[in-house]
C-alpha cells in the first residue's frame, strides 16, 4: 500500500530509473495558492549532490498535472510528477548479486523477480521526492504550526562537518540523528490507542528508507527515569508544562507543548559487495510464474 | 479510530469503570479451536497485581459473545467481553484536577469535558485487555511464528527484581525497556513505504499507553556507525545473515531473520497531584455545547 | 468486512441464535444525550411479529455497555448489544438441506462449514438492529436532516394491506417497494465518482438483506426520458429545481434539493424445501480443515 | 475521495481540460504481461465519436509511466496517463451559468468557486478513461471470468440504431438501459453485510456520471412476485440454480450462478440553458476564503 493519511491523502509511485516519480494528493482543500517555486526550499534541503551525498543530480522540477486551476488547488486530487534524468543503470547486477542492507534480496523474493532492480526501484530513495512535495502543500494548509527537523549528529558525533568530511575520506558511509520540533499545534489531535499522535508520526517517518529508531520526547531515557523525575507539571490552565518529557503528547494526544521526537539514521547500506572471499550469487534461478 | 488492521482487524471498546471492556475482531478464518482456557496464560502475564503493578483486582474472564461456535471461528466478528468488577471510583476529582502525565487534561479538552473519567476512562491501560486476548487467537492463526517479549530492563538497571523492590519501598514508579524477538517470520511481508513492517509494528506498539520510543535492531546504535560495521552480510540464498543489525528487516520488509525491536516504557505517572504549593484546579469552567 | 462509514463509523457483530448481537459506533461525536427510550419508535417500526412478519419475539431493550457516561456520549466506541432471547433452534437442518433463496449453501461453502447455521447465523436479519440502534444515535447529530422511508408498494400493489392478508392466507411471501425521502440535507455533501452519493447510499442499502434494486430520481425511467424531459430547471441561486428528476444528486453531490430513492424487496426465500421430487441433501460432506 | 478497492486499488485524477487524466493502480500482482495495445478494444468502445456521442477526439493512448518494467507489471504501483489534447474551452460560462442537470451548481458550492470549471473539470466523463484501463488490468488478472456489458436498451426503446438515428436528428439526448452479465465467478465472494456483491458493484457502477438505477437479477421486478415464484432451485450440489432470480448473489455472496445486473442511464444533461425567460446568472458572488 502506497497510501497514507485520512483527510489530507497521500499516493505516492515510481521508480528509481522509470520515466517519472510521484504523488497524488487526493482531500487537499480547494483555494490554497500554490506556484512552483514554493516547493524549492524544501526540495533543495532533500536534494543530493552535497557533500557526502548521492553523485545522482536531479533538478526535482515538479510538473502539476491535475487539482491546480490558476494557481490555486481545486480541491479535486493533486498529482505532482518528477521526471527522472540522470539514470544511468548500475554496471552491477542487483539481481543477481544482491547488496547487503539493501532491499534488493527481499524485493526479488517479493515480487518474483518482476520488481524493477535498476536503482532499487521502486525502494529508492528517489520516491521520497514526492513526500517532501507533499509536505510543502500540507504546510500550507496548517500555516500557522511550525515544523522544523534538523540533523544533529553524524556518525555519533555532534562536530556534523568533520565527521562528514571524514566520512567522505575513508570511502564509507555513517549514520546520524535528526531531531523534529513541532510548535503551535492545538490541543486535543490524536486518539486514545490506535491513532495515538506517536503512532502516525512513527508509521510515517519508519515509511522513509533507513530510519530504525524514534523516540518522543525523553523516549528512551524515561525508561530510566522515576515518575516524580519524569512527570510534567501543568503550570497553566491551557495544558502548559515546566517540563517536556512527554514530548507534547499525553494519552496519545497533543497536549499544546511542543511535540518532539528523535530519529535514528542507518548509515547507508554499500553499494560494494561483501559476501566474504567471492562474490555470492543469489538469484541464479528464474521466475516462477 | 479504535480500528487496527486490514485483514485480521481489531476494534477495541470500554472504559476503565464502565460495564466491560472488550475487543471486536473482524476478519478471523474460520475454523480456529478457542476454548476459553486458551487466554489464561498472555491474560495472566498482563494481570496486575504482582509487586509493583496497580492493586486493581480484576479475573479477567473472556465471554465470546459472538463468532464462536462449538468452540470454533465461524468467519464472523469474534466478540469478547470483560466485564469490569474492581471500579472504586477514586477519591480525586480528576475533572477538576487534572493529573500530570496522565491523559486527563487532554481528554477534558478533546471531549469537552464530556469523557468518562473515572479511572482514566477509555485512556486506561485496562483496554488492552482487549488487545491480548486479539493476540491470543492472531498467534492460533500463525503458529509457526514465534512471539517473545520480556522486560530486560527496569529503572535503568538489568537487575529488575532489586530495583522494583526499591522503587515499591520509595513509593515511586519506574520506567523500563521490554524487547521483542519474532522468529520463523516469512520472508517478503510488509511493503516499501507507508506499510513498511516498522510502519506497522510502531503504529501497533505505540497504541499502548506509556510508550515513548522504538528502535529495530541496533537502533539508535546504528546512528553511530558506519555502513562497513552495519551491514548484514547475507550468508545464503534463503537470506540468513551475518548480522542482524537490520532486525529482519530490509527496505520495509521481512527479510528471513528474526525479527528484534526493543520499546521504552516511561515511569507511571504519579496519581497525587504536584502542582507546587497548591492543587491546580483546571476545569472549573463548564461543557460548551 | 462488517464495517461502514469514515467518520461515524459503525461494526456490527453477532448471530441469530448466539448470545447477543449489536453493533459499536465509533467516531461518534461526544455530547449526544441518550437515554433508552430513545430508541423505541424506530425499533418498533423494525421489530416482528406484525402481520406477515416472522413469529419470532424479541424484546429488543439495547443495553450499551460503553461510550456512554451520565447519559451523554463521551466521544469513545458506543457499544450497543441486544440480547438474543427467542432462539429456538430450527427442526430443519440448514446445513444438510441449505434453502433455496437463503444464504445457507454459500456460507457453508465460504466458511467451510465453521459457519453457525442456526437460524441463518451472521446472515439473518436479526443483525439489522445494531443497524437501526446505529440511525437512531445518527439521527440525533444531524437533527435537522428528515429522513422518512414507507413501503408504498406490496406484492406489486399499492392497496397493502389487502396484499399482506391475501399473502398470508395463501402462505406464500410477497415482495415490496420501499420509497425514502431526505430533507434539509447540505449542498455539497458526496464525491464526483467513487463516493458519490448514490455510491454511498447504494452501498448501505444493499448491506441490507433481501434488496435487490435501487434507483435515484426518475431512476429506470429516467432512461426512457429525453435531455429535455429530464433536465430539473435550476430556479434560484440556492440550487432549488422545478423538477427533481436527479433525486437531489448531480455529478454524486447533493444538490440541495430532497434525495429521494426507491428500494426494491425481495419476496423473503422460504423455509420449506422444493427441490422437485425428493429433499435434496447438499452437503454430506465434511470439513477441509 | 478518489480511491476504490482493498486488494486491487484504484486512484483516479485529472480534468477535463487539464494536462492529463489518469489512474494509479496499487497492489497490482507483479507479472501481468502488459502491451500498450492491450487497451485498444476496450477503450475504443469507451471512445467518443461515434454517432450520437460527444465530438470530442481523443487519441486516448495510455501512458504508463510507473509500475512496469519489460512489459511485466513489477507489483509497485502502475500509474496510467492519458493526455488531454481537444480541450477546446467552452464559449459558455459554466461559472455565471449553471448548467441544469450538470454539476456546474454543486461544484461551485463544494469547493467555493475554486473548481476548475472547463468542461466539467474533474466531474468530466473523460476522467472515466482510467476506469477503463484499470478494468483492462483487472481482467487479465481473473482472466477465467467473463465480464460482459451491452446496450440494451435506448429510450425506451430495444431498436437502439433507429432511436439514436431521430435522437439525433432532434438534437435531443436519451437515456438507456446497459445490462451486465459476468461468468465463470467462484463462489462465496463477498461478505453478508456492508461488502455484499450488491454493495460493492452498486459502489463502483454508481461512480459513473449519469448512473441513476442498478437492479440485480430480476431487480425491481423481484417486488412483484411471491416466495414461490421468486425461489431459485438448487439442483446440484455446486450450487447450480434453475432459474436465477438472485442474479447469483444470495445473502451478499457469490453463488456460483452467473452475476447478472442491469443498470439506468439518464439522458445527458443538455449544453444548452433553459432557465426560462432568461439565462439566469447564479454566480456573480465572489468566493469566500
Amino acid at each position: 500500500m502506497n497510501t497514507f493519511g485520512r483527510i489530507f491523502r497521500i499516493h505516492i509511485f515510481g521508480e528509481s530509473h522509470g520515466d517519472s516519480v510521484g504523488v497524488i494528493i487526493d482531500g487537499c482543500p480547494p483555494g490554497i495558492k500554490i506556484k512552483v517555486e514554493d516547493f524549492d526550499f524544501d526540495l533543495s534541503r532533500r536534494k543530493s549532490g552535497a557533500k557526502g551525498t548521492t553523485p545522482r543530480k536531479e533538478n526535482d522540477i515538479p510538473k502539476i498535472i491535475s487539482g491546480l486551476y490558476n494557481n490555486f488547488t481545486t480541491g479535486s486530487p493533486v498529482t505532482i510528477l518528477f521526471k527522472n534524468a540522470d539514470t544511468h543503470s548500475s554496471d552491477y547486477n542487483f539481481r543477481t548479486h544482491p547488496r547487503p542492507g539493501h532491499a534488493d534480496f527481499v524485493a526479488d523474493k517479493k515480487y518474483n523477480l518482476f520488481n524493477d532492480d535498476r536503482g532499487g526501484g521502486h525502494f529508492s530513495g528517489r520516491i521520497t521526492v514526492g513526500l517532501v512535495a507533499a509536505g510543502v502543500i500540507a504546510k500550507k494548509i496548517i500555516k500557522e504550526t511550525s515544523i522544523k527537523a534538523k540533523l544533529t549528529e553524524a556518525g555519533g558525533s555532534k562536530n556534523i562537518s568533520k565527521t562528514v568530511d571524514e566520512a567522505v575520506k575513508s570511502g564509507d558511509s555513517i549514520g546520524g540523528i535528526i531531531e523534529c520540533t513541532v510548535k503551535n499545534i492545538p490541543t486535543g489531535l490524536g486518539e486514545p490507542f490506535f491513532d495515538s499522535v506517536e503512532s502516525l508520526i512513527s508509521h510515517a517517518v519508519f515509511s522513509i528508507p533507513g530510519i530504525k529508531g524514534i523516540e518522543f520526547g525523553s523516549g528512551f531515557d524515561a525508561a530510566k527515569m522515576t515518575g516524580t523525575e519524569h512527570n510534567d507539571l501543568i503550570i497553566n490552565n491551557k495544558g502548559k508544562t515546566k517540563t517536556n518529557n512527554a514530548g507534547g503528547i499525553n494519552g496519545g494526544i497533543t497536549n499544546g507543548n511542543d511535540i518532539f521526537f528523535r530519529v535514528a539514521v542507518k548509515p547507508t547500506s554499500l553499494q560494494v559487495f561483501h559476501y566474504g572471499k567471492k562474490h555470492l550469487i543469489l538469484f541464479p534461478e528464474s521466475r516462477k510464474i
